[in-house]
């Protein structure tokens, strides 16, 4: 138990305009809460930072409702079981949570789920095996269905979702084209995680590079960021071809439309002409998946097939500048806070 | 056989900028073609006209390759043979054939389909048994996939495509919602093809409108139109909605995208937020479902659980009328040119 007796909290203070501010965050302490009939009391190990955040700050209608002023930032972490009032869970063990961005977090267990113990790393669960695996996997496998030879391209490519998009599709026997922001970043994806070709987005002529590097044109292109890079792929789409949707980082801190001709005639010019799939997916719908996602990925993982990068920064206060740092691209592979523990 | 021995034929005479104009087009006078060894010569009798054929004017690439300065306009047309040095073919048979905006048109063969002779109008091989009823019937049925109860929305709800969309869509237990452009065609679509509710595009406030005619939101939006229908649909799209995709006849006269604000962020917002698939589809990429759509077409249309509308036109010359008045609407019903015969 936490002798300290208090609980750190990063509430939302106010909604963001454009990227947001530290001002938009405010850290408190309350009082650590006790855990009722049937409750546990979880301590935060890992906390995950996801682009989707930036979505809850908005007073807007989403597939979650948003986060309310004064509120926790909501985020899936890894918790460890502080004290038990249910039978299903006993101190010391590890589970993935929705505890937030917190110290502590009370929960009945419905929302709980057990971490492997023979994981050699729980933050894992965070990223590889958890949600964002499971968002390339479904997204790749089932809305891609990539075929052998084909040329997939991915965004954000040593992102957490992006890095395992590439490496699925390349045990698939596909092309993997990656785009990355940044030279480092790239040199990765092509030397360490084994795509063909990796283009950095801040250099010029975007387009040029990619039809460069796609010379068979793009067959999946899974779409996570949005912006010019979408720009410069839809040309280069096939006949065919399948987009699934899961994010759209560069417009998260969009306050307004942007500026016109408007494009949207274009995009769906293209999506008739080249009889094109656009489908977005949310991760919660498929979770009826996780099983076959986790066989599959463990074995990756134990041969060496899939590698996988965290970026770990140190301590719940350093949860806002994570989250701003993320939206702008600064990480490096998943990025998580380690609140305690080690 | 042809007495007077010469060829109308309508070529395109320049590209049109936006709408088209009459001067794009040019009636010619040939001599009649002779046909060589294993060729038929066909004659005329009905001229499909089209949307796609609009795209078919430019000089840019497309599903299928632009017609060429000076040569004829392409087309499907209900041709009778007129002499024949083939086989398969005999003299005064009817056949769907590909002979363009011209009198006589000769074939090899390989791409006409002989014509029932039970069919009551030929020319219905051009729409609701043709290419058009096929359109409405994969994309809405393959794509679309409409669940009973659901509800359907579809424009351009009295023509060729579109009427037959949402009384199949009735056909298996949907709300169908028609968006056509007048009152007589809203009247028609409800009154006498069944739909349960259609509304007058040119009228304002088509998205209020729109949400209470489609109280709990549309599950399929068959998409032909682009342009303001579509932004009025977007927000009343369901999570999980499906966007078959098969026109933009809104966008076709467009010389260059329109004025910001760039809408493509909000499109794919909601594509994301509400896991849409919208998918473009080519009737040429479907030809497979030909047999078990005229099973079933023919049936509906014996036991009069499908209506369908023609606007018959008369002569080869009011052909460029016939295509600029359809691009603005003007058609009530598939759109043919009687060329010949009755």
């Amino acid at each position: 138990m936490n002798t300290a007796g208090t609980n750190r909290r990063i509430v939302l203070a106010r909604r963001p305009h454009g990227e947001p501010q530290a001002d938009d965050f405010r850290l408190e302490r309350t009082a650590l809460p006790v855990p009722g009939p049937g409750e546990v009391l979880l301590r935060t190990r890992f906390l995950s930072l996801d682009p989707y955040m930036r979505g809850r700050m908005n007073d807007a209608p989403s597939y979650a409702p948003p986060v309310a002023i004064d509120a926790v930032m909501t985020g899936q972490t890894v918790s460890a079981v502080e004290a038990s009032n249910n039978p299903d869970f006993t101190v010391g063990e590890l589970v993935v949570a929705n505890a937030g961005w917190q110290d502590y977090a009370l929960s009945d267990g419905h929302d709980l789920l057990r971490i492997d113990a023979a994981l050699a790393r729980p933050s894992y669960a965070l990223g590889v095996l958890g949600m964002p695996g499971l968002t390339a996997y479904v997204g790749l496998l089932d809305i891609g269905q990539p075929q052998p030879k084909e040329t997939v391209a991915v965004a954000a490519a040593t992102g957490a979702v992006g890095s395992l998009v590439g490496q699925i599709a390349k045990l698939k026997g596909c092309r993997v084209v990656g785009i990355a922001g940044g030279h480092d970043k790239c040199e990765y994806a092509v030397h360490a995680l084994g795509f063909d070709a990796c283009l950095d987005h801040r250099e010029p002529d975007l387009r040029g590079r990619l039809a460069a590097a796609a010379p068979k044109g793009i067959d999946v292109y899974f779409e996570n960021v949005g912006g010019a890079v979408l720009q410069a792929v839809v040309p280069l789409l096939n006949v065919g071809a399948r987009v699934p949707l899961c994010g759209l980082i560069a417009w998260y801190n969009l306050e307004e439309p942007p500026a016109g001709p408007d494009r949207t005639p274009q995009l769906l010019s293209a999506v008739l002409r080249r009889r094109l799939k656009i489908q977005g997916f949310i991760i919660f719908d498929h979770y009826q998946r996780m099983p076959a996602f986790r066989a599959d990925m463990t074995a990756w993982l134990a041969e060496r097939r899939v590698k996988y990068r965290e970026e770990v920064i140190d301590g719940l206060p350093s949860a806002p500048g994570g989250l701003i740092g993320l939206l702008r691209g600064e990480n490096f592979g998943k990025l998580v806070v380690r609140v305690s523990g080690k």
